[in-house]
This record gives structure tokens, sequence and C-alpha cells, in this order.
């Protein structure tokens, strides 16, 4: 069966979790404490990801692939959740790029510091400037979803997935939702999916 | 004739810049003060990329393609520059979210840093970090340039296009590459394929 190396909190993980649920796949996770060090040990560095992060998914054969947006690239090829078409493919990866570089790294991260770590660290002064790029990023998925279903052509993929995860949780982070009507209904639409999971 | 928005100082445009030359195409180059935000004008958000970067490659009916991952992908589909195997094209995509996120936010940025900005801009006393991150980053390269060629597969591929960018200016941003033998003779080997453009 597929393991995937896992961690509750992480909206990386869950873009893995939710595309396995929505294909039908069956999985068993292995949750590790990434604040305490337990994807840095010398066995998870060897056997899983040099890079000392999870996901990782680990297939029957012992192979192992890393990197949310690579896992749920393999997951999806061949089926509805990645296109044919290759300018729409294209278009996909435009958006998971957009994911790992201009949202993730601010949205997630400010709900990391806002949920994960003690009320008193210094790492709050950081918030004003993750919403402000927090906001910019959140700004280009409301307009893309104001005049389009999906993020990409017009049907669920993987980009979909890939910017869900942190985007419906963005309340954590101190984002105010009630500005992105559209992306409100864009996240209505993926929790009617059959087989749709929960993050927490 | 394709058009690639571009700036000389950008690695993720060189990307593309290489990619096109090593595949013979024909392109022409805009270029961007991307420090003076010329990507930023109502122009550019309308026409090119909402996300306010280059680069972006243009194509001959008008559409437009963004995130240096993404053109590359694009590029690459059916040419010798990315694999068939599709456990292949899972590890250039995980080398590429890698880049994206455990690379260039730290090699590219020190260079940056130290090239783009002034002798006594405060953003300095970031050096020391970003230095301990990309020296993990190349490390994990060095690791698997060890044993193999090339990073993925036995052939050159997107994954390698990705990564060499940054990586063979780090000493710009004050890395000490004569840590990374095998990262050195993987550039040598780049840098003689036939087509090869440098940089700058």
């Amino acid at each position: 069966m597929l393991i995937l190396h896992d961690n509750v909190e992480s909206g990386n993980a869950y873009k893995a979790r939710l595309l396995l649920s929505l294909m039908g796949k069956e999985y068993k996770c292995i949750q590790y404490d990434v604040v305490n060090g337990e994807t840095r040990t010398d066995e998870f560095l060897k056997k899983y990801n040099k890079n000392g992060r999870i996901p990782v998914l680990e297939f029957e054969d012992g192979k192992c692939l890393a990197e949310s947006n690579a896992i749920i690239y393999f997951l999806s090829l061949g089926t509805e959740y990645f296109p044919n078409d290759p300018w729409l493919q294209a278009k996909v990866m435009e958006w998971m790029c957009f994911e790992q570089y201009s949202h993730e790294p601010f949205v997630a991260v400010a709900k990391f510091i806002l949920t994960m770590l003690p009320e008193n660290t210094p790492r709050r002064a950081e918030i004003p400037t993750l919403h402000e790029k927090g906001y910019s990023a959140l700004e280009i998925m409301e307009n893309q979803l104001k005049e389009n279903n999906w993020l990409v052509g017009d049907h669920i993929s993987i980009a979909d997935i890939a910017l869900y995860a942190y985007t419906h949780k963005a309340p954590l982070g101190g984002f105010d939702m009630t500005r992105f009507p559209a992306i409100n209904n864009w996240c209505i639409q993926i929790e009617a999916l059959p087989n749709y999971i929960k993050m927490f």
C-alpha cells in the first residue's frame, strides 16, 4: 500500500491526502513531528528525503517521491486531475509554481506563526509583510476565479488542489477572506466533491 | 517569433534563454528594469503577468506563460529535455520544486543582495542565514551529482537547466563553490553543450 509520510498541520501534505482521497486510492499515513526535528533524523534523510521535509510518498517498491507538487503531479498523470492539452498542462504548472513561490511562503507562514508558535514570538513582527504579500497572491486567485470555475480550463486539476490547501486555511493566518467571494465559492465547490476530506 | 519578457540579471529568465538556445529556437528578448518597477505597470500586469514578474514567454498568437519552470516545462514537452517515463518526469518535478522552494530563495537572494543592492544595505544581515540554507541545498545537489551525471536519469533535463541557472552564479552570492566538485563538473558539462549561452 502507498505510505504517505505526513504531518496533519501541513497543507503541503494535505494536498497529497486530498488528491489520494478524491481519487479513491488507499494509503496509510505515518505522522512526523516536524517542529521537533523528526524529519531531520539520519534515517529520514537517508531513506525518505535528503531535504528533510514531508510530505514524502512511498510506493510499494520502496521508491520515494518528495515535494507536494511533484507528488500530486505524478498521481494525477493520466487522470482527470491533469489535462491532456499541453497548453493547459503548462498553465497548471504556472499556478503550481505561483503557489510555491508567491502564495505558500506568505499564506502558510502566517498561519504557522499564529497557530504553531508561542503568542509572544518575535516572528509576529513578520505578519504585516506576510499579509501584504499574501493578500496580493489571493487577489490574483480572486481575479482568475471571478471569471472561471477552476484555475485552469473548465475542470478541476492539481492546480486547484495545490492552491486550495493553504488558501482555505488562510483565516488561521489572520487573512480576512470575506474580501474574496470568488475564492470562497471555489472552496465550497471543492468541499462538495465526492470523497472530499477535511485537512484536520 | 517567440518573445521573452526578460531581465539579464535574472537566473529565472536565463533558464528560458538557455533552453531556447540549446533547442535552437529563435526568439527575441524585451528587457525590463525589475528593480524600478517596470514589471509592475498596469500594462505589464494586464497583458503579460498579473503577478508582475519576469520571465514571461509570449507566443505568436499573443498567449503568455509566466513562471520560469512552467515555461521550460512547456518548451521541453516532447523533446529530449523532458523524459518520457512518468517516474522520471516526477523526479524532474521534484528537483524543480526543490529549486523554487529550497534553493532559489537562498542562493539567488544572496546574489541579489550582494550584487544589486548598495554595500551598506541592512539586508546584508540576511547573508549568514541565506548561506546556511543555500549550502544545505548545494549539499543535496552535490550528493546527487557525485553518483550521477545528471540530476534525473542519464540525460540532461529541464531539472538541470532549472538548477544550473543560479547554482553556477552562486559565487556572486558569496558561496564557496570549491566545496562542491561534483557540481563544478556538472556545470562544465552543461557549458560544453552545443548552443550553450552564458547568462550575462
